[in-house]
């Protein structure tokens, strides 16, 4: 920032100047070698929450996030790059799902995730149940892995957007997380170290979500999709609903569980099949493997029915280190010590099964985090047997609990009855895949199925 | 705050909500027990900076404030007490006379200082230049001084507002100092805290002022005096002139100088003596000493020129450690190093010597901080023998800058010439009192003589 003092740069924001990308560069290596302190950093993120970051400032942002670490590329690798990103959920299995499907069709996903925080799960502590699985690679095993399975689950290291760490942590304590600039740098400095060519973003809305207004999730779905752009990405966000658990198991094995039986075609759930093919035929055709959405949905399909996806999953468990066998059919690794049934307390339809609700309920299991430095249990959770919009007869099994003791259960069970709402008539559910925003605009998705969107 | 996290508490104010008393005691005490971090005190601080503090939060967040340490009180005494603050200026040495000249006309005065920062001097520097002065006094020596001499020149401490120290320290390198809020809590805490029953501003406005814009001013203005009616206190705020130097001398012993030539009656300047007689006599008058403001100034020119407020100087400096005989007439416990006049470049009139130019420079000479460790020179600075409105000759000296070295001062003397400017015609410049704030209104100075403000 040539000579801009901490103070000077912090007050220009507040002035509502535009900084300079070199500006932005400074700042963010003085920010790594601790010229500037967190303190500092975080007066600044409120101003920014406050005043807003225009779209250059926010793709020099990026740029200078990426720049304090390290990126992946892929030299002389001729196989598409692509990658998926949510926003969050509850029961948000679909990575695990996905990324070996599209590995299947021919498109390599060096995935980085994160961990569950708040009510929502995440893709590393779901992963991290499968005993002995390492998903903290160097750059160097995320680039070897990728070219020799097409696919790598990668956390966030110290090596890749260092500054998205530190930066991450301070605004999750501080109230600076809701900032479409904030989360839209926080997201693509990710996505655009990983060396990818196209980008398909799961924006969700509703109750078990960041953004429960669907006019809040469009805009967001706007940031990354226009800013996605800027970083020569091809991208697409799909607006999803997100008021019940997604599928039947929220958990970390519990998902795991579940999408085992799926890639084994034992058990799929319609809004799984539905979303993961979604984004991932989405995802095919802005990479350029398949011509539409449309096209990439059914090779998608294609590959889930022939079962080879399940054979690429464990490649990439073993390649990690995972213990494959503790994924055998009929082996659970991760039995729990307390189990507790939830009965219909009255028969009816389901109309609402509360996933803010069963998030929270969740942390208080341990399946997920109060903290970012609580333990986990991975053999805790939930298995709704039926879930929004199903029938249900008085004292029918709604929902298994799983927990490290009875006392435990019965404690939380209260929360997950009050999560479930019964009425007598047949309750009309806002559809899974709400509407698609391109580079060229919003479309339903009915529309946009038979367009083509890769460029 | 009862079951508010620190993220909520934050969040609560970026929605634009009140806190409770409770609330904003909570969170300042976690703060000072170390739950609550830096970084979460300064995106707190931005929030308010866009979002304000009712009057309410300012007055339950400045109980909190004194709350974290303890409070001057004076039992059984029955001298009115009182105090002065100003804004901040160049030259601005009117406590070292206004205390001894109050204390002299029967109003305690335990006042607590602070340092320069920035382009400011501060009375605490001023009075170090003192050989042997101590400003850092226990709450059990301000209260013993201010009874037995009837003033004192104390700092804030670890005893006194500690908040205040740690916040004002984190705004001034994230750019939440303007924040009228922030600073009317930041100033009454410690006023509050003196056990006082009256307390005059000093509010200046110019360029070399906080503030230069005169309804910036004016603000600021009507906020100390708002919330230091709310603490009880009789307050009124002067809105003063700091364009130029006040006075004669820039620079801690060369102010210390100027003071105890004023006290000894060799040379009193009209600014000087202006200012000091309309704050004096406004705080005799707030704390019921004499009935009018205009009394009060009669009273304050009467002890001035009976020569007997020196003597009251001289026991303060003594109670507090300083070397009294460092202070006789011809004697200079610090002389410069070097010295180097400037002098005018043609004839005519001066109109500006710009005294934010005239502080910087200051800073460049070590007799002002850069940064809050610095040392200082404090035989640096500058004496002006001619200031803004005075006729000068071609050739004329105008000042003689005194400084550590012959390059350093060749080095900031053509900052100094720059700051001055001449013309051929006579100046008209603002008059040094603008106005008066109080409780009931803005008045002007020449109105504001005749009234009674004391309740």
């Amino acid at each position: 920032m040539a000579s801009l003092t901490p103070y000077e740069f912090i007050s220009r924001k507040q002035a509502g100047e535009e900084y300079s990308r070199d500006e932005l560069n400074e700042f963010l290596s003085l920010y790594m070698r601790g010229d500037i302190q967190d303190y500092q950093m975080t007066a600044w993120m409120m101003a920014v929450y406050f005043k807003g970051l225009t779209d250059k400032e926010t793709s020099f942002l990026i740029d200078a996030m990426i720049g304090t670490g390290n990126r992946l590329s892929f030299p002389g690798f001729d196989t598409p790059l692509g990658d998926k990103h949510s926003t969050g959920g509850v029961g948000d299995k679909i990575t695990l799902l996905l990324a070996p499907l599209v590995a299947e069709c021919g498109l390599a996903i060096p995935t980085i995730s994160g961990r569950g925080l708040g009510f929502t799960g995440g893709t590393l502590d779901k992963l991290e149940s499968i005993p002995g699985f390492n998903t903290n690679l160097t750059v160097d095993e995320m680039q070897d892995q990728t070219r020799n399975i097409g696919l790598a689950f990668g956390a966030q290291t110290a090596e890749l957007v260092p500054a998205d760490r530190r930066m991450y942590a301070l605004r999750d304590v501080t109230g600076t997380i809701r900032s479409y600039p904030l989360i839209t740098s926080s997201i693509i400095s990710k996505k655009a170290a990983e060396g990818i060519q196209g980008i398909v973003y799961d924006v969700k809305c509703g109750r078990g979500a960041f953004m429960q207004d669907e006019d809040e999730a469009r805009e967001l779905a706007n940031w990354l999709v226009r800013i996605s752009t800027e970083f020569g990405l091809n991208a697409a966000a799909l607006i999803t609903t997100m008021d019940a658990p997604l599928g039947r198991s929220v958990g970390n094995w519990l998902e795991v569980d579940e999408c085992l039986r799926a890639l084994r075609l034992k058990a799929i759930e319609p809004d799984i099949r539905q979303l993961t093919l979604a984004l991932g035929g989405t995802l095919l055709s802005l990479c350029g493997v398949e011509k539409t959405p449309m096209e990439g949905w059914k090779k998608m399909d294609m590959a889930w029915s022939s079962g080879r996806a399940l054979k690429r999953f464990m490649q990439a468990v073993r390649a990690q280190g995972g213990d494959v066998a503790a994924l055998d059919e009929g082996v659970n690794p991760h039995p729990a010590e307390a189990t507790l049934d939830i009965t219909a307390e009255k028969g009816g339809y389901i109309h609402e099964v509360d996933a803010r609700e069963i998030g929270f309920a969740g942390v208080e299991l341990r399946a997920g985090r109060s903290t970012a430095e609580a333990s986990i249990d991975p053999a805790a959770g939930f298995h709704f047997r039926l879930n929004a919009g199903d029938e249900v007869g008085e004292g029918e099994v709604i929902a298994t609990l799983f927990g490290g003791s009875d006392s435990l259960l019965a404690q939380v069970a209260p929360r997950i009855q009050r999560s479930i709402r019964i009425e007598d008539f047949e309750p009309t559910l806002p559809p899974l895949l709400r509407s698609v925003v391109t580079p060229k605009g919003e479309f339903s998705w009915e529309e946009f199925k038979g367009m083509t969107i890769s460029t």
